[in-house]
């Protein structure tokens, strides 16, 4: 057997050598070529043309030595997380949202706007496309140097980009996002369904950080859920998880007519301020809000009894709009899926509430540069944004 | 950078070829060496080294030339999948099943015997004994032979191999199983719902074998779910999915009440055959049994549907006893969920009907003991029973 490795095998090792270095600088203070080449597990020669290597592609980039620093301080590198950047969009029936982020996923601008539930198409897009501009100019960039968009809607979407049917917002059925949206932005544009990315942001930056099962439902004017399996967002074999809501035996489509009216609600206010009237008169003890709230949470609990019995979850996490009331909701959800559920996980509270559709968009844009860019069947990419 | 391997590389590397080779023999006619050098990627002289490496171990032997054969043939080899053997049970409400297989999956005998749904659990116990002697004496094994065993059974069971849970069969909460089959058998005991493991058995020998996201449906005097998702049986963070079934609004629990009297059937039938009196009855287009039959599917597709509305699977299994009805129940069962889904996948008929439960426990045992001997991590472990 020999011992020698072909030149495909060399080529194929300077590849992982610099996907070593890259994650070594990455989310990182910056590091001296000595911290980097323990970090990376490689000789420092190898370590330092690797580093050059990235300096000359625009990667990485020296870091002025501390001020007053004595003597000849080593060189620190750093990497550059604002060589690209991508955007998140969160287009919901009451608010339209932009976040821009680098390439650490670090948010540099967000940005929200109010939008009538009762817009129209083209008075929605509008909303959308003055977010995205001011969003871009806020956090100092163009749309030209958006590596990636994620959009989120609700309802279902195709692989071209478009909403193949939404419930909530029946004007939106049809509508060709990613066109319209790529308009704006250089890179490819995805557009995703808002509840599953709302769970995807709860297992990056929120309480479903380390769990590898995960109900995560999208509580509002309306219900929703996105389903973590195994550590993996669970898209389904035609991209339609999730949709248990549209059963009406589970409860989902009728659970927020029960917070609808609101005796001390001026006429004319929101659907989504008199829920929280709603919210706010139950946490006072009031008992016409605790029996609204209690019959709204037992019909979310039909669904989410459905979907803990069916996958038995780490957790349950309780999102959306209404998840900022979650001190009068947690507890009679969990008593609720106790008497339904064989086992009832854990039921949390979101870290993230409204801002989780437009990170989990963030995310996801993210998850396709780094398939794209940091590949170990192919390395480094230069640093440009992705052929759409 | 150095193009040498080290020690550990070349110990690895050994282990990777005898893999290979294993590969290059198991579920095949007997190759030649030349053969076994050419689908194992390998030299000839590597190939033949480890070649006789397994057979001093056990794993492969030399076959016999064919009679006949003119001048000096080359020596072919093949694997021994009866160097080790593996036992599944299935302890149904009404029947209990064994199957005796060789570490290829070759079922070398399988016997099954009626049991009384009311039988207590001594009694229930004593008809698996006997069928587990009866089918080891049929195979002419013993079961100090047995690697691994896997009993199915209804309910929730846990980690140490016991029933933590039977609605199905009330006096069997509570049973030791793993306990009472180390008694019969050497090599580990597992346990298993019973839905879960004919999923298992769909995705290896029946209609689902290029599928990865799966709901199939046990459906018989009781409905069972067992869920593929992304190409693995779900299990659940405690083990606990698809219990769906337990929730009253999802149907299953009343949906064979449809079929449990039939006029023409004599006292004392038996409720399988019963059930089959119906179905034969549809068949035959008499109106009340096809009413019978309607009432029934409408509560199967309701928990059907909160699945596939959740799941987005490429396909719908109906298995279980009443699947042999599939002529008078796909249709209808298809029609159902067309009414209620947004995206209806295939439905299609189990192809291994009464037999997927003991088929997917033998599956099951075979990947415990894929995991365990033949493992790329560790190399060829030696033909013997595993540790407890």
């Amino acid at each position: 057997m020999s011992g020698q490795l072909a030149g495909g095998d060399l080529s194929r090792l300077r590849q992982l050598n610099t996907l070593a270095v890259v994650h070594a600088l990455r989310r990182q203070a910056p590091r001296t070529l000595r911290e980097v080449s323990r970090a990376a597990g490689l000789s420092r020669a190898a370590s330092e043309e690797v580093v050059h290597e990235l300096e000359a592609q625009g990667w990485v980039e020296q870091v002025d030595p501390a001020a007053g620093t004595m003597g000849r301080p080593a060189r620190r590198y750093r990497f550059r997380a604002d060589a690209g950047w991508v955007l998140g969009v969160d287009i919901g029936g009451h608010t339209v949202r932009a976040m821009v982020a680098d390439l650490d996923g670090e948010i540099r601008h967000a940005l929200r706007q109010p939008v009538s539930p009762t817009a129209g198409r083209a008075e929605r897009l509008a909303v959308v496309d003055k977010v995205v501009a001011e969003c871009l100019a806020g956090s100092g960039r163009t749309g030209a140097e958006m590596w990636a968009t994620t959009v989120a809607t609700s309802g279902l979407t195709d692989a071209a980009g478009r909403v193949v049917l939404s419930v909530a917002l029946p004007e939106w059925t049809g509508v060709h996002l990613a066109e319209h949206l790529s308009r704006l932005v250089a890179g490819p544009v995805m557009i995703e369904n808002d509840s599953r990315l709302a769970a995807l942001a709860e297992t990056w930056r929120g309480v479903a950080r380390y769990a590898q099962n995960v109900v995560y439902l999208l509580a509002g004017l309306r219900t929703g859920t996105g389903l973590i399996i195994n550590g993996r967002l669970h898209q389904g074999f035609a991209g339609a998880a999730g949709e248990i809501g549209a059963l009406p035996e589970m409860g989902w489509i009728r659970a927020q007519e029960h917070l609808r009216v609101w005796p001390d609600a001026p006429a004319g206010t929101d659907s989504e301020d008199v829920a929280a009237l709603v919210f706010a008169a139950a946490r006072e003890g009031d008992r016409r809000a605790l029996t609204m709230v209690r019959r709204y949470v037992k019909d979310l609990a039909l669904g989410a009894s459905a979907l803990v019995l069916a996958l038995d979850p780490q957790m349950v996490v309780l999102g959306g709009g209404f998840s900022r009331s979650a001190d009068v909701l947690l507890e009679p959800l969990r008593r609720e899926l106790d008497k339904r559920c064989i086992r009832t996980p854990e039921v949390l509270q979101s870290a993230l509430a409204d801002d989780a559709v437009a990170l989990g968009a963030v995310r996801h844009a993210l998850d396709h540069l780094e398939r794209h860019i940091f590949d170990p069947g192919s390395g480094l990419a230069a640093p440009a944004a992705p052929k759409r």
